[in-house]
Protein backbone atom coordinates (compact mmCIF):
# COMPACT_ATOMS: atom_id res chain seq x y z
CA UNK A 1 0.00 0.00 0.00
CA UNK A 2 0.90 3.28 -0.91
CA UNK A 3 2.55 5.40 2.11
CA UNK A 4 0.34 8.37 1.77
CA UNK A 5 -2.74 6.19 1.34
CA UNK A 6 -1.71 3.82 4.69
CA UNK A 7 -1.57 6.94 6.70
CA UNK A 8 -4.87 8.61 5.69
CA UNK A 9 -6.89 5.34 5.26
CA UNK A 10 -5.65 4.16 8.52
CA UNK A 11 -8.41 3.44 11.78
CA UNK A 12 -8.58 1.89 15.12
CA UNK A 13 -10.10 -1.17 14.18
CA UNK A 14 -11.00 -3.16 17.45
CA UNK A 15 -13.02 -6.14 15.88
CA UNK A 16 -11.50 -9.18 14.04
CA UNK A 17 -12.07 -12.17 12.71
CA UNK A 18 -11.05 -15.70 13.69
CA UNK A 19 -7.64 -15.46 11.00
CA UNK A 20 -4.11 -15.67 13.06
CA UNK A 21 -1.54 -13.57 12.33
CA UNK A 22 1.53 -15.26 11.30
CA UNK A 23 5.00 -14.94 12.91
CA UNK A 24 6.46 -13.09 9.74
CA UNK A 25 3.64 -10.28 9.80
CA UNK A 26 4.79 -10.04 13.44
CA UNK A 27 8.73 -9.83 12.49
CA UNK A 28 7.53 -7.21 10.24
CA UNK A 29 5.35 -4.93 12.42
CA UNK A 30 8.40 -5.19 14.88
CA UNK A 31 10.66 -4.15 12.04
CA UNK A 32 8.67 -1.30 11.35
CA UNK A 33 8.62 -0.52 15.09
CA UNK A 34 12.25 -0.61 15.54
CA UNK A 35 12.90 1.72 12.83
CA UNK A 36 11.20 4.58 14.43
CA UNK A 37 13.48 7.28 14.76
CA UNK A 38 14.59 7.83 18.39
CA UNK A 39 15.64 10.73 20.38
CA UNK A 40 20.09 10.78 20.18
CA UNK A 41 18.66 7.60 18.32
CA UNK A 42 19.13 5.91 21.41
CA UNK A 43 16.40 2.80 20.77
CA UNK A 44 15.53 2.47 24.30
CA UNK A 45 12.35 0.48 23.81
CA UNK A 46 12.00 -3.03 24.43
CA UNK A 47 8.59 -5.15 22.70
CA UNK A 48 6.60 -7.91 24.27
CA UNK A 49 4.58 -9.79 21.86
CA UNK A 50 1.35 -11.49 23.83
CA UNK A 51 -0.42 -13.80 21.54
CA UNK A 52 -1.25 -16.25 24.93
CA UNK A 53 -4.95 -16.49 25.53
CA UNK A 54 -4.91 -16.27 29.26
CA UNK A 55 -2.88 -13.62 29.46
CA UNK A 56 -4.46 -11.33 26.74
CA UNK A 57 -7.88 -12.48 28.62
CA UNK A 58 -5.65 -10.95 31.93
CA UNK A 59 -4.90 -7.48 30.02
CA UNK A 60 -8.64 -6.86 30.02
CA UNK A 61 -9.17 -6.99 33.64
CA UNK A 62 -6.41 -4.61 34.20
CA UNK A 63 -7.72 -2.09 31.16
CA UNK A 64 -10.97 -1.64 31.40
CA UNK A 65 -10.73 -0.13 27.61
CA UNK A 66 -9.11 -3.06 26.34
CA UNK A 67 -11.95 -5.65 25.84
CA UNK A 68 -11.13 -5.79 22.09
CA UNK A 69 -8.51 -8.60 23.29
CA UNK A 70 -10.52 -10.90 23.91
CA UNK A 71 -11.19 -11.68 20.03
CA UNK A 72 -7.47 -9.95 19.00
CA UNK A 73 -4.98 -12.67 17.48
CA UNK A 74 -1.68 -11.24 19.15
CA UNK A 75 -0.54 -8.08 20.91
CA UNK A 76 2.14 -6.22 20.50
CA UNK A 77 3.14 -4.52 24.12
CA UNK A 78 5.72 -1.47 23.55
CA UNK A 79 7.79 -0.62 26.01
CA UNK A 80 10.51 2.36 27.26
CA UNK A 81 13.27 1.21 28.60
CA UNK A 82 14.51 4.26 31.39
CA UNK A 83 18.08 3.03 32.52
CA UNK A 84 18.76 3.04 28.66
CA UNK A 85 18.02 6.38 28.41
CA UNK A 86 20.87 8.40 26.65
CA UNK A 87 18.49 11.39 25.70
CA UNK A 88 16.71 12.04 28.79
CA UNK A 89 12.22 11.88 29.30
CA UNK A 90 12.14 11.51 25.34
CA UNK A 91 11.01 7.48 25.71
CA UNK A 92 7.36 8.52 25.44
CA UNK A 93 8.11 10.02 22.12
CA UNK A 94 10.53 7.46 20.96
CA UNK A 95 7.92 4.73 21.70
CA UNK A 96 5.03 6.66 20.52
CA UNK A 97 6.68 6.91 17.19
CA UNK A 98 7.57 3.13 17.41
CA UNK A 99 3.56 2.42 17.98
CA UNK A 100 2.83 4.83 14.98
CA UNK A 101 4.77 2.99 12.52
CA UNK A 102 3.27 -0.95 13.90
CA UNK A 103 0.10 0.81 13.32
CA UNK A 104 0.60 1.90 9.85
CA UNK A 105 2.85 -1.16 9.05
CA UNK A 106 -0.20 -2.83 10.19
CA UNK A 107 -2.68 -1.54 8.18
CA UNK A 108 -0.37 -1.42 5.22
CA UNK A 109 0.12 -5.76 5.69
CA UNK A 110 -4.15 -5.73 6.29
CA UNK A 111 -4.29 -6.19 9.36
CA UNK A 112 -6.43 -4.21 11.75
CA UNK A 113 -5.02 -2.63 14.44
CA UNK A 114 -5.58 -0.54 17.50
CA UNK A 115 -3.41 1.48 20.03
CA UNK A 116 -4.30 1.34 23.94
CA UNK A 117 -2.62 3.49 26.37
CA UNK A 118 -0.94 2.85 29.31
CA UNK A 119 1.38 5.35 30.54
CA UNK A 120 0.87 8.24 32.48
CA UNK A 121 -2.14 6.00 33.97
CA UNK A 122 0.48 4.25 36.52
CA UNK A 123 -2.39 2.37 38.35
CA UNK A 124 -2.66 0.48 34.73
CA UNK A 125 1.09 0.45 33.98
CA UNK A 126 2.25 -0.99 37.33
CA UNK A 127 -0.81 -3.74 36.68
CA UNK A 128 0.70 -3.89 33.57
CA UNK A 129 4.43 -4.62 34.70
CA UNK A 130 3.19 -7.24 37.61
CA UNK A 131 1.42 -9.38 35.12
CA UNK A 132 4.02 -9.35 32.14
CA UNK A 133 7.17 -9.81 35.09
CA UNK A 134 8.59 -6.46 33.47
CA UNK A 135 11.50 -4.57 35.60
CA UNK A 136 10.50 -1.58 37.18
CA UNK A 137 12.37 0.73 34.77
CA UNK A 138 10.63 -0.87 31.61
CA UNK A 139 7.72 1.17 31.53
CA UNK A 140 4.72 -0.18 29.23
CA UNK A 141 4.19 3.00 27.24
CA UNK A 142 1.35 1.18 24.72
CA UNK A 143 -0.79 -2.13 23.92
CA UNK A 144 -1.52 -2.44 20.49
CA UNK A 145 -4.18 -5.01 19.24
CA UNK A 146 -4.14 -6.35 16.07
CA UNK A 147 -6.10 -9.17 14.15
CA UNK A 148 -7.59 -9.13 10.91
CA UNK A 149 -10.36 -6.97 10.41
CA UNK A 150 -13.75 -7.87 10.58
CA UNK A 151 -15.39 -5.09 9.07
CA UNK A 152 -14.22 -2.56 6.67
CA UNK A 153 -14.13 0.79 7.81
CA UNK A 154 -14.55 3.59 5.58
CA UNK A 155 -11.19 6.61 5.84
CA UNK A 156 -12.34 9.54 7.41
CA UNK A 157 -10.97 12.97 6.99
CA UNK A 158 -9.33 14.67 10.32
CA UNK A 159 -8.04 18.23 8.47
CA UNK A 160 -8.56 21.23 9.98
CA UNK A 161 -7.22 24.31 8.13
CA UNK A 162 -8.09 26.20 11.81
CA UNK A 163 -5.10 24.47 13.07
CA UNK A 164 -2.37 25.26 10.84
CA UNK A 165 -0.91 29.04 11.31
CA UNK A 166 1.73 30.40 9.26
CA UNK A 167 4.98 31.65 10.83
CA UNK A 168 3.65 32.65 14.08
CA UNK A 169 0.27 32.07 16.16
CA UNK B 1 6.51 4.77 -2.25
CA UNK B 2 4.72 1.97 -0.32
CA UNK B 3 4.33 1.85 3.21
CA UNK B 4 6.78 -0.63 4.39
CA UNK B 5 9.55 0.48 2.31
CA UNK B 6 8.94 4.34 3.45
CA UNK B 7 9.10 2.86 7.23
CA UNK B 8 12.33 0.97 6.44
CA UNK B 9 14.55 3.67 4.36
CA UNK B 10 12.98 6.92 6.22
CA UNK B 11 16.39 9.04 7.54
CA UNK B 12 17.05 11.60 9.23
CA UNK B 13 18.00 14.23 6.75
CA UNK B 14 19.82 17.57 7.57
CA UNK B 15 21.33 18.99 4.50
CA UNK B 16 19.46 20.01 2.12
CA UNK B 17 19.29 21.70 -1.93
CA UNK B 18 18.56 25.12 -2.35
CA UNK B 19 14.84 23.87 -4.41
CA UNK B 20 11.82 24.84 -1.69
CA UNK B 21 9.39 22.79 -0.77
CA UNK B 22 5.35 23.64 -2.41
CA UNK B 23 2.40 24.77 -0.61
CA UNK B 24 0.34 21.86 -1.82
CA UNK B 25 3.41 19.40 -0.25
CA UNK B 26 2.94 21.10 3.15
CA UNK B 27 -0.39 20.69 3.00
CA UNK B 28 0.05 17.20 2.63
CA UNK B 29 2.49 16.39 5.56
CA UNK B 30 -0.28 18.53 7.45
CA UNK B 31 -3.22 16.26 6.04
CA UNK B 32 -0.65 13.15 7.23
CA UNK B 33 -0.18 14.73 10.66
CA UNK B 34 -3.61 15.18 11.58
CA UNK B 35 -4.59 11.57 10.60
CA UNK B 36 -2.61 10.07 13.32
CA UNK B 37 -4.59 8.76 15.99
CA UNK B 38 -4.89 10.67 19.43
CA UNK B 39 -6.38 9.68 22.85
CA UNK B 40 -10.34 9.57 22.98
CA UNK B 41 -10.03 10.91 19.11
CA UNK B 42 -8.95 14.87 20.90
CA UNK B 43 -6.70 15.57 18.16
CA UNK B 44 -5.57 18.63 20.78
CA UNK B 45 -2.91 19.54 17.92
CA UNK B 46 -2.26 22.59 16.47
CA UNK B 47 0.67 23.27 14.02
CA UNK B 48 2.85 26.88 12.86
CA UNK B 49 4.32 26.08 9.41
CA UNK B 50 7.35 28.34 9.28
CA UNK B 51 9.05 29.04 6.03
CA UNK B 52 10.51 32.78 6.67
CA UNK B 53 14.03 32.96 7.19
CA UNK B 54 14.31 35.30 9.91
CA UNK B 55 12.03 33.18 12.16
CA UNK B 56 14.02 29.82 10.69
CA UNK B 57 17.60 31.41 11.62
CA UNK B 58 16.09 33.08 15.41
CA UNK B 59 14.87 28.61 16.14
CA UNK B 60 18.88 27.80 15.57
CA UNK B 61 19.78 30.79 18.22
CA UNK B 62 17.07 28.97 20.87
CA UNK B 63 17.49 25.47 19.92
CA UNK B 64 21.56 24.35 19.78
CA UNK B 65 21.04 21.16 17.47
CA UNK B 66 18.58 23.10 15.09
CA UNK B 67 21.63 24.64 12.44
CA UNK B 68 20.00 22.89 9.74
CA UNK B 69 17.14 24.76 9.33
CA UNK B 70 19.45 27.68 8.23
CA UNK B 71 19.22 25.53 4.95
CA UNK B 72 15.87 24.44 5.41
CA UNK B 73 13.14 24.91 2.73
CA UNK B 74 10.53 25.60 5.66
CA UNK B 75 9.73 23.93 9.49
CA UNK B 76 6.54 22.74 11.00
CA UNK B 77 6.25 23.09 14.46
CA UNK B 78 3.90 20.62 16.17
CA UNK B 79 2.49 21.36 19.07
CA UNK B 80 -0.19 20.17 21.74
CA UNK B 81 -3.19 22.13 23.12
CA UNK B 82 -3.15 21.13 26.74
CA UNK B 83 -6.47 23.11 27.04
CA UNK B 84 -8.27 21.06 24.54
CA UNK B 85 -7.16 17.64 25.72
CA UNK B 86 -10.11 15.36 26.72
CA UNK B 87 -7.53 12.79 27.81
CA UNK B 88 -5.56 14.51 30.07
CA UNK B 89 -1.50 13.98 29.48
CA UNK B 90 -1.99 11.82 26.15
CA UNK B 91 -0.86 15.35 24.45
CA UNK B 92 2.94 14.30 24.37
CA UNK B 93 1.96 10.91 22.28
CA UNK B 94 -0.74 12.29 20.27
CA UNK B 95 2.06 14.53 19.05
CA UNK B 96 4.54 12.12 18.30
CA UNK B 97 2.44 10.06 16.26
CA UNK B 98 1.40 13.26 14.13
CA UNK B 99 5.20 14.12 14.10
CA UNK B 100 6.51 10.41 12.53
CA UNK B 101 3.38 10.69 10.03
CA UNK B 102 4.83 13.77 9.18
CA UNK B 103 8.22 12.42 8.86
CA UNK B 104 6.94 9.24 6.39
CA UNK B 105 4.65 11.17 4.64
CA UNK B 106 8.05 13.59 4.08
CA UNK B 107 9.97 10.73 2.94
CA UNK B 108 7.17 9.24 0.40
CA UNK B 109 7.40 12.56 -1.59
CA UNK B 110 10.99 12.76 -1.89
CA UNK B 111 11.71 15.42 0.53
CA UNK B 112 13.75 15.04 3.68
CA UNK B 113 12.98 15.82 7.20
CA UNK B 114 14.14 15.37 10.72
CA UNK B 115 12.71 15.63 14.01
CA UNK B 116 13.68 18.17 16.69
CA UNK B 117 13.05 17.93 20.25
CA UNK B 118 11.32 20.32 22.54
CA UNK B 119 9.43 19.59 25.04
CA UNK B 120 10.58 18.33 27.58
CA UNK B 121 13.48 20.98 27.46
CA UNK B 122 11.53 23.85 29.52
CA UNK B 123 13.90 25.99 28.37
CA UNK B 124 13.76 25.67 25.16
CA UNK B 125 10.24 25.13 24.93
CA UNK B 126 9.53 28.74 26.57
CA UNK B 127 11.95 30.50 24.31
CA UNK B 128 10.40 29.48 21.27
CA UNK B 129 6.67 30.00 22.81
CA UNK B 130 7.89 33.54 23.08
CA UNK B 131 9.23 33.55 19.31
CA UNK B 132 6.52 32.20 17.56
CA UNK B 133 3.58 34.03 20.19
CA UNK B 134 2.08 30.76 21.19
CA UNK B 135 -0.45 30.78 23.80
CA UNK B 136 0.91 29.18 27.49
CA UNK B 137 -1.25 26.26 26.67
CA UNK B 138 -0.08 25.49 23.74
CA UNK B 139 3.09 23.70 24.02
CA UNK B 140 5.33 22.73 21.27
CA UNK B 141 6.59 19.18 20.93
CA UNK B 142 8.84 18.69 18.36
CA UNK B 143 10.04 20.89 15.52
CA UNK B 144 10.25 19.11 11.82
CA UNK B 145 13.20 20.33 9.38
CA UNK B 146 11.82 19.74 5.89
CA UNK B 147 13.82 20.35 2.25
CA UNK B 148 14.97 18.41 -0.61
CA UNK B 149 17.65 16.27 1.08
CA UNK B 150 21.28 17.18 -0.42
CA UNK B 151 22.93 13.41 -0.77
CA UNK B 152 21.37 10.01 -0.52
CA UNK B 153 20.96 8.52 2.94
CA UNK B 154 21.41 4.50 3.11
CA UNK B 155 18.98 2.73 4.86
CA UNK B 156 19.65 1.13 8.12
CA UNK B 157 18.79 -1.83 9.94
CA UNK B 158 17.70 -1.68 13.62
CA UNK B 159 16.10 -4.65 14.90
CA UNK B 160 17.09 -6.06 17.63
CA UNK B 161 16.01 -9.83 18.66
CA UNK B 162 17.19 -8.96 21.76
CA UNK B 163 14.30 -6.24 22.48
CA UNK B 164 11.78 -8.57 21.84
CA UNK B 165 9.67 -10.84 24.29
CA UNK B 166 7.35 -13.47 23.87
CA UNK B 167 4.05 -13.43 26.26
CA UNK B 168 6.27 -12.47 29.35
CA UNK B 169 9.21 -10.80 29.71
Amino acid sequence: METIKAIMTRRSIRNYTTKQVSKPQVKKLLEAAMNAPSACNQQAWQFIVVSDRDILNAITKIHSYAQMLKTASCAIVVCGDIKAEQCKDYWVQDCSAATQNILLAAHALGLGAVWLGVYPRMERLKDLQKLLGLPKKVMPLSIISIGYPKDKVKSVKRYSAKKVHYEKW
